[in-house]
């Protein structure tokens, strides 16, 4: 399971004393080779966490030994200390490890604002090294966790490579990531630049397109490392299509965990006149306040759909739009359909189709409801 | 008081039966003259509702005789059907009060794609216009209310002229206006030309800067007629700053009435390097819901001020920015000022005040805390 299914791959979680609950709040993947390749993408938050700045930089050469990930705080907004703390901890880690601190990647996740008790880490950091094993994925899995309920692991498995992966992130969840951190692991034999841009593809179609409620976290991270202990060169497109499978998993695993929600909803927006209008339309559904509410309430309000798409500069003709709820077209041509019903409470998952007529492009969003207890747990993860 | 505050107009509302509550449900602003000129301003959303659609084109010509409103309807998203019942009211006025449709603006809203109830308008339309008088202004602003809790009112006087307004909206309002119907007349002498200058300034700089829930509206109509009834020529500084003193009481009335709030939140950006910088960050900020219900939890998260900010591409150093509540300094140059504390929970009015230091300009974004309440009359409202 998780990040230690592929080959090559060691890793434990444990508790540091970071999280006053004394819940499990460090972790660590630890790449065993025989190759080192990585590769990432981030936040396009402007303002970036410590550990995201840092992360940024030793990527750059395309080559990770070890990821040190922690919960219980996000060492964001901590200015030039915060950023030592980070420093500190990469080199703590590497000191162990016998490699540079170049050759560490450091996460964090939690609140904004406030130093994280680097002590308290970087003395776990011999137990973290001592403990992590070939088994241990769930263990880390389980250490980066904050509101999460569960944790988040999965799996692909091809000819003779395997790709393993684990997330935290629940609600938060926005473009181009948010408070969304993500290791994944391959044994497949691929090189820096090849895992660069299949991360890329299968992250603009997985997780770029996961929009809870419009934030976009300060910490984002997604990291892709490959061990190459398979001994088996995965081939590129089949790569791309293993890794994008579990990016879609993990982004599904995200969504239905998403703060205080009671509906998963896949927006698909198809007829559209480009791919970028087609995304630019579901998530001007998916960001709407009101629809959210109504999905709460059961009522398949296509009137604020159209409503949210009317704000939208993509092409389309507002008298020729259709839209259904769970397969039952309750919209056509910008208009009601007489008598027409659908009972959208009985699932988790409600499919919102929206055919704009305009084109032959298509794209699907995914979001969740708003309801009280998102407000409740927003309003009370206090500063 | 209201729409008869400036001499030259009638107005009255009544229960013509659109609402099953048999509350008030249809209202009428007719201008006496001399003068018939008008200005208008309406939705940028592209799914406009029947009443928008007509009363763009009828106001093409600068001049209005009368304002028919309904409130337990929107007639959006109705249709060509939809579009003939804005039109058949515009008639039945018209013939009414011996004048051409075309001098007949609608404004309709309610729950979107539903049919209105036609008959019951055109039949009521007799005993409106033969119950208009020149003190029936806050009836008018009594009939259009929808979730509104109080009827919102506003009157300037200046040298020899009055301008007298009435608003409803609550919640929903959103940039360039939304679910929000004004109608303001002057007994001033101004023409058309002069009115939609003054009218575009003050809108600008007031009701397109509360930023409630970040949806827009499908009917929201903003209407100023002038009687001319004063004989006084205004001057055109003049008008426009008392406009904008009255449109700007408006769109506090809005806020302080949105659906399920408990804060009204001033957001003000300075230090912008453009004005336009400083409205997106202001409204980056009032739309994101982790910050909305750090609010409600009365925390002073200025974390999530910055990871909003962080979202845009206005000019700025991620390292310079100060952000204060209530008029403390919580976080200065990216991070957080040491013990700095502040108690928001004291007042209905927070003020979020953020410098970026990247030039001289400013703008206030005016917005809400989202609450269990909101999402509770937002599942409820049902289509």
């Amino acid at each position: 399971m998780s990040v230690t299914a592929a080959k090559g791959f060691a890793a434990v979680g444990l508790a540091a004393g970071i999280k006053p609950s004394g819940d499990p709040d460090l972790a660590l993947v630890r790449n065993l080779g025989p190759d080192f390749a990585a590769a990432a993408v981030f936040t396009s938050n402007r303002i970036k966490a410590a550990p995201v700045v840092w992360s940024q930089q030793v990527i750059k050469d395309g080559s990770l030994q070890a990821v040190i990930l922690n919960s219980g705080g996000a060492n964001a907004c901590t200015g030039p200390d915060g950023f030592a703390d980070t420093h500190s901890t990469a080199e703590r880690l590497a000191s162990e490890l016998g490699v540079g601190a170049i050759d560490i990647a450091v996460c964090s996740t939690g609140v904004i604002g406030h130093r994280i008790p680097v002590d308290k880490i970087t003395s776990a950091v011999p137990a973290l090294v001592a403990r992590a094993t070939e088994d241990g994925g769930p263990l880390a899995a389980r250490a980066i966790m904050t509101t999460d309920t569960v944790a988040k692991q999965s799996v692909q498995t091809r000819n003779g490579w395997t790709i393993g992966a684990m997330a935290k992130g629940a609600g938060m969840l926005a473009p181009g990531l948010a408070t969304m951190l993500v290791v994944i692991t391959t044994d497949a034999v691929v090189n820096a630049a090849d895992l660069d841009a299949a991360l890329r593809a299968a992250t603009h179609v997985t997780f770029d397109r996961v929009d809870s409620d419009g934030a976009m976290s300060t910490n984002d991270t997604v990291l892709l490392l490959s061990s190459g202990a398979s001994g088996v060169e995965a081939d590129p497109g089949e790569f791309t299509e293993a890794l994008t499978t579990v990016c879609s998993d993990l982004a599904r695993q995200l969504v239905a965990d998403a703060e205080g929600a009671t509906h998963d909803i896949a927006i698909t927006i198809s007829g559209a006149a480009s791919e970028e209008d087609a995304v630019v339309v579901g998530r001007s559904i998916a960001r709407n306040s009101l629809f959210k509410c109504a999905m709460f309430g059961n009522d398949p309000y296509w009137g604020r759909v159209l409503a949210a798409l009317g704000t939208t500069q993509a092409t389309f003709d507002p008298d020729a739009i259709d839209v259904s709820f769970n397969g039952v077209l309750m919209s056509s041509k910008g208009f009601g359909v007489p008598d027409a019903e659908v009972d959208i409470s009985a699932n988790r998952e409600i499919r919102v189709d929206v055919d704009l007529h305009a084109g032959d492009h298509a794209a699907t969003i995914w979001t969740n409801d708003l309801t009280y207890d998102y407000v409740k747990e927003n309003a009370e993860y206090l500063s």
